[in-house]
């Protein structure tokens, strides 16, 4: 039996032992998925502290439960830093990073660093299938080309596939197994590969005829919505100009119930995908002598948003006659999204620092985050305060960051002096609301 | 009874008289449609033609059928030219273009000139309501202030609306009468107004604060729009120049089910609304010193997009060894977009004068267009072509700029010797087709 064949009786029969490196936001899910539906799997990580965690059936990301992890152990699930075990695996699916330099090119570092790791003790018979998100030509440069150095024959003894991940972390209605996923393949039979490997897991998969193809649509869908919000954000800021209120306008214009789909306007781009993969088609299309405009025009209005709040914040407070100095400011929310607990590129980082640079005294609620952590970028030493009337009523000034649903909001309009909301949360007549 | 009272009596009871001034795509399908709910509705234009087509039952908009008037005149529909028969009516419903003068600057003349026809019969109990697409001020600056300066007290006896059109010609989904209707008036009282005239012809009315959230909610709706349009001309630049199929990726794109909504590309922006309406923006905020730069680069990728498209097509004919001299081309489709007569701003036209003066040989099919009527700027004596394999076979190249539905392109795939596709109808692997 050829190796094509022999893969695809063992994904069929549910032998094939599958093999996730990186087990982040992306590849634990994954894991978890496949080991729900009767495979066995080993998930990979550089990081022992990830390792322990599922071995001791405790989870480290907030909306997957202990019971899950435990579960999937309980099933099979096994987790190592040890890359020779690969040679003892079918699957190879790779859910690393793939961040930016500090001069927004695309880092490929983990990528390269997991091929190098695995080059050793691939097998002929593998399938590897990338899902990082990344500039169209990646899967052949960074993968394809090593094998065919090291002699592999890629589409006959060894399946090269890229499948670009989805993920919405916290969205209630979409999870790994219902989102239809893009799978592609070198050649027709890595293809094929792809399709019967990845349909196993999720209801829907949808080939493309290329990986170049599938690397470009991930990349198109989050360009699609870093454009879209830096629209917004530019709209609010002509809108604010004029004395309209941009939410009251986008909630109209949401009900045409054709050619509008409503983005909303906030205080920064945060995450990891929607500040970040955009700029890898920006790259890579410069190669080529062309400019990707939108894209970087985009990047600039977000980038410049928290600073555009900050301003807004400082007028209105110089309106009312507040002094500035030593201002006492709480920030509501500093996940980079409503109802989780990533910091990941979190506009609230800059926003606080800013303002204690400003000389401003600055604390923070966020029911997800008891304390801050230091990131890449940020070491602030604050902890998240309680949100009790009188703690309210202390500050100047409540900035309304990240709206996440578990707060009480009426608490803040009954105590606080003044709101500026940076997510149109608090919508109606309030006097002590202000939208920036 | 006071003015309001009275009003809200007559629109409760049906025998307020409805007045439409403008009596093109926004406007007669609004007469219609108050007619329809048994309004005595009075159309106005300056255009004697289209009051003698109304008078004899007679459409001039394609999808507008003969029968309908007829039914509507029937009704008691009435058409004028005669501004004087102002003073008759109860409501004053203005439908006039807001076009871009030569240097991209508003163009309210229509909207003044109606004005200054009806303010010498303007009675004390009636409302006006502007319809057309403008700048977020327009109302007060164009309307009330005008009837303020005449001693009208607006809100007490006159009343000023703003309600804007969101037609979408050829929608088979949506009608004038289910589509939301955004109504919004200068005071309260005027809004009231606003809410019982519309809703009493449309499902559902979408009362805003300010007769400026109601403009600012069109002008949002086209923008998303232009802006979106332009980001996929980009993508498919870029995509091109990476030997991807930017099409594919779109529809690959599009099974995402949250969180992207597909936008096509095309050979450039046609039509009445989204090359222009976005410019009123840019207009009135650059008179408050900010910029709207994501209009701006939307505008000019656009504008750009039939040049694109005929270097395109030329340097595959160079490719293919084609002389460009003299060559035999064939414009497929010359309506701004399919299925429609509509050759407002439509790229076609300035493809084919292009193509005329880079001295290619042009001729055009359009099964809805079977002559280039003369426009503002263009003025092509060209009769379209009937589509057979014999003519079909003559051209070097085929352009296919607008992809109506009742065209044979098996016909043109079959006897086509090469045929550029800017619209991506032509899907799958013929080797005569290259998208563009």
């Amino acid at each position: 039996m050829n190796h094509k064949a022999e893969l695809l009786q063992k994904i069929a029969d549910k032998s094939v032992v599958v093999s996730i490196i990186g087990l982040g936001y992306i590849g634990l899910p994954l894991a978890l998925r496949f080991t729900e539906k009767g495979f066995k799997v080993v998930g990979f990580d550089i990081d022992q502290s990830k390792i322990d965690h599922i071995e001791s059936g405790q989870s480290y990301i907030n909306y997957i439960h202990n019971e899950t992890i435990a579960a999937a152990v309980n099933n099979g699930l096994k987790a190592t830093t040890d890359f020779r075990q690969i040679s003892q695996v079918d699957v190879i699916i790779i859910c690393v990073p793939t961040p930016l330099s500090e001069n927004k090119e695309p880092d490929l570092s983990f990528v390269r660093n997991t091929v190098q790791s695995i080059l050793p003790f691939i097998q002929k018979g593998q399938a590897v299938s990338l899902e990082s998100t990344t500039y169209p030509g990646t899967t052949e440069e960074e993968l394809v080309s090593p094998f065919m150095e090291k002699d592999f024959s890629v589409g006959e003894n060894i399946f090269v596939l890229y499948s670009p991940e989805r993920e919405d972390p916290g969205n209630k209605n979409y999870t790994t197994a219902t989102i239809p996923k893009i799978v592609s393949g070198h050649t027709k039979h890595c293809l094929e590969i792809a399709k019967n490997l990845y349909g196993s897991v999720v209801e829907n998969v949808v080939p493309v005829s290329s990986t170049k193809v599938a690397e470009m649509t991930k990349l198109l869908e989050n360009i699609y919505r870093a454009v879209n919000i830096g629209l917004v954000n530019e709209m609010k800021m002509v809108a604010d100009k004029m004395g309209i209120d941009i939410f009251e306008v986008i909630e109209a214009a949401a009900t045409k119930p054709f050619g509008f789909t409503p983005y909303y306007p906030g205080p920064g781009l945060g995450g990891h995908c929607i500040p970040i993969d955009p700029f890898y088609l920006t790259w890579k299309a410069k190669q080529s002598g062309i400019d990707t405009k939108f894209i970087e025009l985009a990047g600039e209005i977000n980038t410049n948003m928290p600073e555009w709040v900050i301003d807004k914040m400082k007028s209105v407070m110089n309106e009312r006659g507040l002094d500035l100095q030593n201002a006492k400011i709480l920030v509501l929310g500093v996940a980079y999204k409503k109802n989780v607990d990533d910091l990941r590129e979190a506009p609230a980082l800059e926003i606080i620092e800013n303002l204690l640079h400003d000389n401003m005294r600055v604390d923070y609620h966020d029911p997800y985050l008891p304390k801050l952590p230091a990131t890449r970028k940020h070491n602030l030493q604050l902890s998240s305060i309680e949100l009790t009337a009188e703690n309210v009523s202390k500050y100047d000034c409540i900035l309304l960051i990240t709206d996440h649903d578990n707060v009480d909001y009426n608490l803040l309009l009954n105590s606080g002096k003044l709101i500026i909301d940076s997510r149109g949360r608090l919508r109606g007549a309030y006097e002590n609301v202000i939208t920036a």
